[in-house]
């Protein structure tokens, strides 16, 4: 998806300089992210005492569902991982590695925490633009952006059989829809695409690290009528 | 799609004047449907203590899945939401309404239960009429339409981590069943579209009500045999 | 979808006997499968104590949504029951049927676990060749055969708010995993496709029923550390 969408970038951009610096370090920023979100997607897996199969397979749903779910809902084919077999390859090998690292994992938490920010934000920019590719608006495209952003965990919570926790965790969401909405407001006011894309992983991964920080939370909506 | 369904249908009937009629009417009929169904899938979030996120999300899931499922089943592109964002704004409105009125929900279950079976049954002649405008044969336009009326409440229900209760309800899915196929029988006897659907409405409404009333229900089969 | 394939199949192959030959007996095993997942998927939902409709619908999930998926993510429209209502009714007759005779399936509990073995590797191989088809790449390819195999399963699973017990269960996944590259690596030496077929088939459902014999499961990964 980050290979298709170069020649689309470049065309819409006067330096070509700065498109393979801009794309490069989106790609990398794909990678880290993809990377992390299998391993906690293994966690996950390890929690519901899985077999190997199984947290691969989390792990795959994880890292590359938030993109296919998003591909799906607008028909753009084909996916990430039929054109690009090595991410799956490589959300794989991060997912046995997890296993084999699990016991170091609680002294990593923070660098998680911070790999996992990164990553919303990635995949939260990453979906927007394709959305825009694609021809969407600006709302579907903002939608796609928290598609991509969160779907990949609340796919691993539904495999999990738990309540997606993505809704009730600090911000969460609403750093995706944030970020979106950044990088949408900036594209209109015309700065290159480079900056946008570093205005809003700045911002969005500030504001995550700050609700992190001082456990900021949307407000809840408890509701304890009967059901239907 | 209620847009995109216009040209045929004007192309299948005589009179203009009905068809502004039938598609307008059916157009507000989703309106009220997707709204309906937004508010019970806000309710049910609140259940589950999410944040405002969460509801807006799940409502939106519950009023907009059905018929993303079914598109998506059918490679039917783009989908409702994608070319109408309108309606995600509808659905996020009314999820965000209903925090602020829960409390006056209780109140309205009535009402509610009549704007839920108007919408199954709205949502189930939508499913039907987008299916033989693909071209599927009779079947399978009966199950794109039970698709669309009950997938978003099943959506909601495994979001929420609940059993899917559409098949546990008084004759739910089956008033949807039924409804397709009446819809499906009158188009082939050659009514007017309009005839079609205005005796589906109110065949599929009256039965849906009556099954609330008397607590009709489907036989249930319950197997208590080991788990594989 | 195994019409579909007949043409490209016979293309590749010089013998047409052998081709109407290997054709029949996939669709034959085709059949026995999605008979057998529909009745497993029938006695799950009425662990659930779901209505009759509810028992045909996770009977048809079951039986058919693995190909379903696999069709969504490669695009391949359309879907096999979309082509082929046939199945529908296939699948439904069988889920009704099981509700009859379901104080008998305690007494089949073997023949069913033949039946499922046979079925996984059958979807499995139907998988592969599908996306071969398509054009994906061998690892896409083998994951789709793995998603053919086993999203029926999890689908079922997650209807019925379990967890997934695929990858909890004596090799499933694995199995599934290895019958395709069996698969892959019989066509990567040129072997005639019908005994591609026949030496996956033996080898997988060999593979499984020692398994089940011998209690064989794929090492656990038990993580029990915090959620997130």
């Amino acid at each position: 998806m980050l290979f298709q969408a170069l020649p689309s970038f470049s065309a819409s951009l006067k330096l070509r300089g700065y498109v393979a610096g801009t794309a490069a370090m989106l790609l990398m920023l794909y990678l880290i992210a993809i990377t992390a979100e299998a391993m906690t997607g293994a966690l996950s897996a390890g929690r519901r005492g899985m077999d190997w199969f199984g947290v691969v397979l989390i792990a795959c749903v994880t890292a590359l569902g938030g993109g296919s779910v998003r591909d799906v809902l607008l028909g753009h084919y084909p996916l990430t991982w039929v054109k690009h077999p090595e991410y799956l390859i490589l959300t794989s090998v991060a997912a046995l590695l997890t296993i084999f690292i699990a016991p170091l994992m609680r002294h990593l938490r923070s660098l998680f925490l911070v790999l996992d920010a990164l990553g919303l934000v990635a995949f939260t920019l990453i979906g927007c633009m394709t959305a825009l590719e694609v021809g969407t608006g600006l709302l579907v495209a903002s939608v796609c952006g928290v598609i991509t952003g969160v779907f990949g965990g609340i796919l691993r919570d539904i495999f999990c059989n738990d309540i997606p926790w993505v809704f009730r965790r600090e911000l969460y969401a609403s750093v995706s829809f944030l970020s979106a909405w950044c990088f949408l407001l900036c594209q209109h006011l015309q700065l290159p695409e480079e900056q946008s894309i570093l205005i809003t992983l700045f911002g969005g991964l500030l504001l995550r690290l700050l609700a992190i920080r001082f456990n900021w939370n949307m407000p809840k909506f408890v509701y304890k009528g009967d059901a239907h």
